[in-house]
Order: C-alpha cells, then sequence, then structure tokens
C-alpha cells in the first residue's frame, strides 16, 4: 500500500500486528481514529498501556484481578471444596456467564502442546497440585478444550492427582444446544452414545 | 460479560469503540495485548496516539501528509493540469495502487449526505473551485461512490464549475471484472449497455 504519511503507516503497521487483523482493517481503524476527538484516542492509548503494565494475577487461581486474590477466590459464597480447571481467563468469563458453577477455578494459562513448545512446566499444574494437597478440595472437574491437546493436559493432571482422595470429572461432551444430528461428527456422535444420560423431563 | 479486573474491563471497553470491533473481539485482542511484550502495547499506543494529535493534511488537496504539501501534489512527474475529485484519503490509495493516473487529487472528506448532516460546507469543495479557478486545470475526474450521494456531490461540484472552460468527466461505471451478466442489478447492467465502449482487441 502506499501511504502518504509515515505516521499513518506506522499505526497501520502496529494495528495489523493484532490478530485477525488484516492491513485493510488497520486502516479503516486508523482512519476512524483521525476523526475522533484526541481524548478518545489517549483515552484509549493509555487503557491499553496501563492493562499491560498495571495487570495482576489472583495469587491462587492465576485468574486475572486487580487485587492480590481475586473476587471469586474471596467469596464466601463460593464453595472452595470443587474446582474447575480451565485454560484461560476467557473459560472463567465463559463458565460464570452460565450461572450454573459456584465452585473455584484454577487457570492453568493454557494446554500441554509440544508442538507450540508448551510442556507441563509452562503452566500452572504445580500450583494446582499444591492446592489439592493443601486446601480442603474434594472434586475437581476439567474444563478444558475437547482437543488432543485439552485431553493430553487433562491425562497428564489426572497423573499427577493419582493416589490423592479426590473426585475428578469432565464437564460433558455431546451434541451442541441446537445442533442436527446428520451434521455431527462421528466422534462426538459415538461419545455422545457412550456417555448418555438419564432421560429427563424438564 | 463478567471482567474480574476494571483495568480489563476498561481497556475492553475503548477497544470495542472502534468500528466493526464487539465485545468479544475486544475481549481477545485485549487479551492477546496482555501475552505480548510490554514495548510492543507501547507502541501501537505511541503509534495511535502521535497519528491523531501529529497528522497533517496537504493544503491543496487535502490527502493526509506529513509535510505542508504532500509528496503528490509536490511531485514534478505528475500532470497538473487534470484533477481527480476522491471522498477521502483511502480513494487516493486506491487509484494510487492502480498505477493508471498521473494527475493530481483533491479530497473532498466526504460526500454530500443530508441525513448525516454533511452539506457542502462541511466538504473541501470551496477551494476545489478555487483550484480550478487559479490552477491551470484543464480535466476534472469525478471519482466519488457510485450512489446517489456520490451523484449528488458530482452534481453540485459540477454546478459550481459551470461556465468555467474545463473538461469533466466520471469515472467509467460498469460490470467489474469477473461479473457475470446474470447476477448484476438491472440499473448497473442498463448503464454499462448505454455507455458502451469500442471494442479493442487488448
Amino acid at each position: 500500500m502506499n501511504f502518504s504519511s509515515k505516521l499513518l503507516e506506522n499505526a497501520v503497521y502496529e494495528i495489523a500486528l493484532l490478530p485477525g487483523i488484516g492491513k485493510r482493517t488497520a486502516l479503516r481503524l486508523a482512519l476512524h481514529l483521525l476523526k475522533q476527538p484526541n481524548a478518545q484516542v489517549e483515552r484509549l492509548a493509555s487503557a491499553l498501556v496501563s492493562l499491560r503494565n498495571n495487570i495482576t494475577y489472583c495469587k491462587k487461581c492465576y485468574n486475572i484481578s486487580d487485587t492480590e486474590i481475586c473476587d471469586i477466590c474471596a467469596s464466601f459464597h463460593r464453595d472452595p471444596s470443587v474446582l474447575c480447571v480451565v485454560e484461560d481467563i476467557r473459560d472463567v468469563m465463559a463458565i460464570e456467564n452460565t450461572g450454573q458453577y459456584n465452585g473455584l477455578y484454577h487457570v492453568l494459562g493454557g494446554k500441554i502442546s509440544p508442538i507450540d513448545g508448551i510442556g507441563p512446566n509452562e503452566l500452572h499444574i504445580t500450583s494446582l497440585v499444591k492446592r489439592v494437597k493443601e486446601e480442603s478440595i474434594k472434586e475437581i472437574i476439567f474444563a478444558l478444550s475437547n482437543t488432543i491437546e485439552g485431553d493430553t493436559t487433562n491425562f497428564y493432571i489426572f497423573k499427577q492427582l493419582e493416589g490423592l482422595e479426590i473426585t475428578t470429572s469432565t464437564i460433558a461432551r455431546g451434541i451442541s444446544v441446537g445442533d442436527e444430528l446428520e451434521y455431527t461428527d462421528e466422534v462426538t456422535l459415538g461419545r455422545s452414545i457412550l456417555h448418555r444420560v438419564p432421560f429427563e423431563v424438564q
């Protein structure tokens, strides 16, 4: 692209580093910002910088948090005997939004993926095992992605917890609400038959 | 959404003000930035702020420019007798990318659109008429969008230029390269028959 301004070219270059944003979208965003009040652009910029520089994570569950211990871990209304293991904080938000879970979380920060150079030591697994040993946790729910990496991570953690008196479960896998059987892949469909649940009148 | 951090919430709010970016995408971008080096986030932020605060426009054609007169207006290799009237600087880039145009530009900054509260006075039309009167311009090419607003703007400028010895033209409108006739709308197809051009062996 032929930019007539170094400032514009630079801004487009930096915006296009964001995931899912190409040069054209970056240009559109840059030109949009040019038409906004200076104050708005400065608010955006300072929000990004202060997010990056000042963010902290909960010391117990590694969820994002402005305080040392996050609101969920600090709450008296949550059940501290159940721990839900998730990949990242987006999953915490997703589960919180369902309103169906009342226990605590443990955010791994990813899943075991040798191809991306992520081994167990890059994740918060040691601290998870330590929590299970030190806190009065009775049940662990694995809520990782339904992929090979997710399953590997589940299995690795399961092995680490062997010998401890604890119930482990994974979130149910099967056909989603609204799915049609004919478009469902065989593995999912096969599993959903294998793990069928008693019929309930809702 | 249930953010566990004010910093994150604030960043997501500011990012989601950008056009075409919803809360979910904003969250994805914010979490991506969290994983990047501080320096990259600071470069992005400062690129945005300095773009907004320091950008200048060419005094002649209102194209974006780091100098008082843009590279195109200042070039000795361009034909100063032809002026291409466009809506905004993205159009300048698009036409420059074709490599088919060697004249100068005049960026209006939009098109007449009463519904959006944009009248002729909000656009750089007076300065266009002044340029035509003062400079040795022989031809004006209207390269505005093929919409009612674009046509209105064309017509308004055409009226302003009445009485001046000048050739005016619009860029050709018709079916695009790769278009199939059966999917082309009637107005476009009708116009493309009306404005047919001599057949050339390419």
